[in-house]
């Protein structure tokens, strides 16, 4: 629970229960601490507190409202950050973060126990057979992180052949450099000027890293590819620099796929038309890639579960905040 | 030339002459006043007269420069309001009025008995015959306005089952009918308040019109449409109002295809974010549609040049934009 900023705390609540005939009881295995929980906890966001926090959630099926038919009890399931229909029009088109019917996870409070995910069959999906342990912190990236860098991608067009630039080295940025990577990028520049997040960037995929930021930084890219400025730049901060750096990147005709949540950012729209980028992103429907993503992580394809460089009990949920907000961790694993 | 805001006057320059062996010399047949030339003429723009108008033209090849080879004197050719190599990377990919030496043909000013049109080789492209006269109002309209709502409709995905709306009744809305028409769309809705434009629109294949603006006007589109917003929305102002409203009315996951020249406008960050449409515009790369267009106004399968409504010998030309600024013309033809 968050109080106030800076202030997590640990507390008994009640035990969640079936509200509506379409939910589900989760008993969580692991959940985690996202970028996006940092806004509230550095009072950028306002905190209506104490409120529950956490939108990351893998965990076993324990109970099924009367209308589920889909998932079971007994299944190991992975959600994401909005519940879903995924049958209304926009969910078939591939945006369930804009269900028609969509409710957000957040506000239940996923860094607990247990969870009740609301309109399960669309929001869950099962892994084919109990996982290891091992593939937990793996399967748990791809409930927020990994989905959220694999749109950022997606949103970019990325694809064999391209010059990719990723802007920001939290765990979105470096799973959109995984995510290009996997998708036949044939150049990967990350910003970065943090060593530990440079040397993942690379093991992700990353051929090359540019520590300048802002317009310097746009220089540097513009220099290594001859001029032209990126294909496919992917933006995972959310500030007014880094969508005008990822915007400047890129090339006439190239693709900004911006995942960061934007805080206080206006984009100047003649500087846009002039740009003649392409501009796509938004809350990232990580239901759309998740049965895709949860067969490469089962097959041991893809290894995200890395983002997470510091595991902590749940009740040392405030520390796994700290160390976050310090840059300490890239991000932090919470074990129930 | 323009003078000062409401200031035009037709006087005798230096006839152009060839100053790069790319370059070529028109002989024009036709120019007009286009709604961006609205933009100084009101003051919106500054102007730094006395200024050379008019970006719009189609003639006849007279002379041509050493390195010219595709171009050839004595044909009738159409250009658009950038030159560009057509050769580059950039040009290459369609982005032509991106092209790494573009040129503003604007500057040399278009609305004339003659024109210097550089890197005529990439720029202009010949008509197979001498086209009758009646076809010159529809090639004229291919320079620019019909290329720009061509573009507008490309920009925004419009296919066939696609709902399309356009903000703006302007030559460049109404050609964006005619394109969303041409591309299959299954529901074309035009914003418009002016019976004659409406009527137009309606000739090009719109099936509904709204006359509501704002959020109002998203309202009514929603309510058109079963709830969800369109799937494609061309913007073709250019103003704040308009492009939120644009925004407003493209549903999750669908796109806008942004043409007006962007004045004032400022997008907020968040709201784009949630919006989750794709944005993509600016300065419409005509150079790219062309060919095609030429050959569907030659075959006479498109009649794009029912947009201009008043025709003018040029030496009234002050008369031509006063008729579009008043609103009592869509667009004026010009005859040298």
């Amino acid at each position: 629970m968050l109080h106030a900023p800076g202030d997590i705390r640990v507390e008994e609540r009640d035990e969640p229960r079936i509200e509506q005939p379409t939910d589900a009881i989760l008993r969580l295995t692991a959940t985690c601490v996202c970028g996006s929980d940092l806004w509230p906890y550095r009072g950028i966001e306002a905190v209506n507190g104490p409120a529950p926090m956490g939108h990351e959630y893998v965990g076993i099926v324990e109970e099924v409202g009367a209308e589920v038919t889909i998932v079971k009890p007994g299944q190991f399931v992975i959600g994401s950050f909005f519940a879903s229909d995924n049958t209304c029009e926009i969910c078939r088109a591939g945006y369930q973060s804009s269900c028609v019917q969509r409710q957000p996870v957040g506000a239940l409070g996923a860094q607990a126990q247990r969870l009740r995910v609301p309109l399960a069959d669309g929001t869950l999906v099962a892994t084919p057979d109990m996982p290891a342990d091992e593939l937990v912190p793996s399967l748990l990236a791809a409930s927020d992180v990994l989905g959220t860098g694999w749109f950022g991608a997606v949103a970019a067009e990325v694809g064999p052949g391209k010059t990719v630039a990723v802007v920001g080295d939290g765990a979105v940025g470096l799973l959109a450099v995984l995510a290009a990577s996997r998708l036949g990028a044939e150049r990967i520049i990350v910003f970065s000027r943090h060593e530990a997040r440079q040397r993942l960037a690379r093991e992700f995929g990353a051929t090359d890293v540019v520590t300048e930021r802002g317009d310097e930084g746009v220089a540097r890219i513009k220099d290594l590819i001859g001029g032209l400025g990126a294909h496919s730049v992917i933006e995972a901060v959310g500030t007014q620099e880094s969508m005008m750096q990822a915007i400047r990147s890129t090339r006439p005709g190239g693709h900004v796929g911006f995942v960061g949540v934007a805080h206080g950012v206006e984009l100047p729209g003649q500087e846009l038309f002039r740009s003649h980028v392409h501009l796509h992103g938004g809350p990232a429907p990580v239901r759309r890639f998740l049965p895709e993503l949860i067969d490469l992580i089962c097959d041991r394809q893809l290894d995200p579960g890395k983002v997470f460089d510091l595991e902590l009990p749940l009740d040392q949920a405030a520390e796994g905040y700290r160390a976050m907000d310090e840059r300490r961790a890239i991000k932090t694993l919470l074990r129930p």
